[in-house]
């Protein structure tokens, strides 16, 4: 499939086109350079919602409940499950097959996971550039799901309009949550698995650990929602407090800061990258190996090696 | 405390100026060029060991015990816990003031732990600074240990001469292992807590997929230990692995190789640190903001975005 013809199916929402789109934006392919150019006047029309929490809070069983929920409410949806502390996406994708079986037949529903690999941090632009590709697709609702609550899972949630964080009874979500900076990006937290024992003291301290904590938008302070999402419990009060952020990022002017944002980095994060690639090139010619074997010996300090690098790029560091 | 100052008293192992030396690292500070040239003609001595693996596998104990056995043998070292994925210390020095506890009057042992702040991968020259530091304060090993067996963590720990993988039994280590590239980058593996049920089939299972496993330095068969860190157990066979190991790299010449690859890496992340840096000093004038705006709305693609960008920084990105 040529490039101009992939922008198009994609725009379609062809199914096979947007697999083969979001595989090249894993692979960091020559042309995604062409496809983001070919995708961009149709983006910016996609309401993009965030989840992540620890292994075994029951992330994919909230997403289902709210994919369900956003269906019944006539809305398409798209779910990207991105796991950045895995070069491979084996584990993943079982979850997917499972996941499918329920929306397999549904066209307004597409699942997709997403391995982050590369060089560590290397793929920041992955994630944009996924949720640009299911954007332009047409698109009503995006979740994009992160596996664990370290911080590159909360930057990859944190880079959604709305970020909902899960915790669960008993499993120390809430030290972790505070460990990692959720508290930071939180915009919705849900209390899964809500009938079992602890949920109450889960809740409490969540309510302290908020009611502590200052945030960068501080006119919206996070609610809490008790689910039971493998009964569809509280998931109706959980899509009204989604809701509910929705029209308050709107409301405020948050929405479009949020945007410009993540459009910030995006385009800081592919200046970085070609930049990467190209001291990858451009190594040998610029001496960067005999650069590397001074430093190595000590002959050299790596802050000196690396104007030498940078003036090779052309690249003003001052 | 002057920069100058600082270099000599970290050379002379002082503990203050290390740990006034490491905080610096951690907050990325405008004096670690100076440092670091500083420090550069006296480094490459210290042999690197890297420990990792997932929490509660009895990380900090084997470290205690190698640190123990390397005292015996009259050699001095230094603890470098890493925890990549948060950008607090909070926990981490926790664990420090406990196992300082032992060593606290033993002048030939230093520890200390290093949270990762920053961006996602911003941070990548903040281990290689940090080895620096106690490679040029003298000490004979260094033991840098990593929280979690996710890619970060395997990338630090790989930026070792050696690394040492732990797993215990009964935790899904290997299946975790796998995933997270671990096999690679493993010179030795050790399963703590080899008196507990399971600790053959991790045994066996490790075995297997070492077996099947290629690696980039196909000399060099990792061995797997079995150990009870915690009454010392095994600790003896595991150092002797690593003298091994080491002396497999010298021998082959792949000491040399590594020291330049992570020599390489760090002149790399500088460059692209300081060019990051450089982007937010400048992103007003050269209209970061602007062409955020013009992406968030559609109306230019990121690729576009990030040339302009580069040109600003007059960098050549083709």
């Amino acid at each position: 499939m040529h490039t101009p013809q992939l922008v198009e199916r994609v725009r379609g929402g062809d199914r096979r086109a947007l697999a083969r789109a979001i595989t090249l934006v894993e692979n960091g392919s020559e042309e995604l350079r062409e496809i983001m150019a070919g995708l961009a006047p149709h983006t910016g029309r996609a309401r993009v919602v965030g989840f992540t929490g620890s292994p075994g809070v029951g992330k994919s069983t909230t997403t289902n409940a709210v994919v369900r929920a956003a269906r019944a409410r006539g809305l398409t949806v798209a779910v990207l499950a991105v796991d950045p502390s895995s070069p491979f996406t084996g584990g993943a994708l079982l979850g997917d097959r499972v996941r499918m079986q329920e929306h397999a037949t549904d066209p307004g529903v597409f699942i997709r996971s997403m391995a982050n690999r590369g060089h560590l941090g290397g793929l920041s632009w992955a994630t944009p550039h996924a949720l640009r590709v299911l954007d332009a697709a047409g698109f009503d609702l995006i979740l994009v799901e992160t596996v664990g609550v370290g911080q590159a899972e909360v930057e990859i949630a944190g880079q959604a309009d709305t970020t909902v964080v899960l915790c669960a009874p008993g499993m120390g979500d809430s030290v972790q949550a505070a460990k990692a900076g959720v508290l930071e990006v939180a915009d919705v937290f849900a209390v899964n698995k809500a009938d079992r024992d602890g949920a109450r003291a889960t809740l409490r301290e969540l309510r302290q650990m908020v009611a502590m904590k200052d945030r960068a938008d501080e006119e919206w302070k996070p609610p809490i929602v008790m689910t039971v999402a493998s009964r569809d419990e509280g998931v109706d009060e959980l899509w009204e407090r989604m809701e509910q952020h929705f029209a308050h990022l709107e409301a405020s002017g948050e929405l479009t800061a949020r945007r410009r944002t993540r459009a910030r980095d995006e385009v800081q994060a592919i200046v970085l990258e070609l930049l990467r690639s190209r001291m990858g090139r451009i190594g040998d010619e610029a001496g960067l190996d005999a650069l590397a074997r001074e430093v190595a010996e000590g002959v050299r300090d790596p802050y000196s090696a690396a104007e030498v690098l940078a003036k090779e790029l052309g690249a003003d560091l001052r």
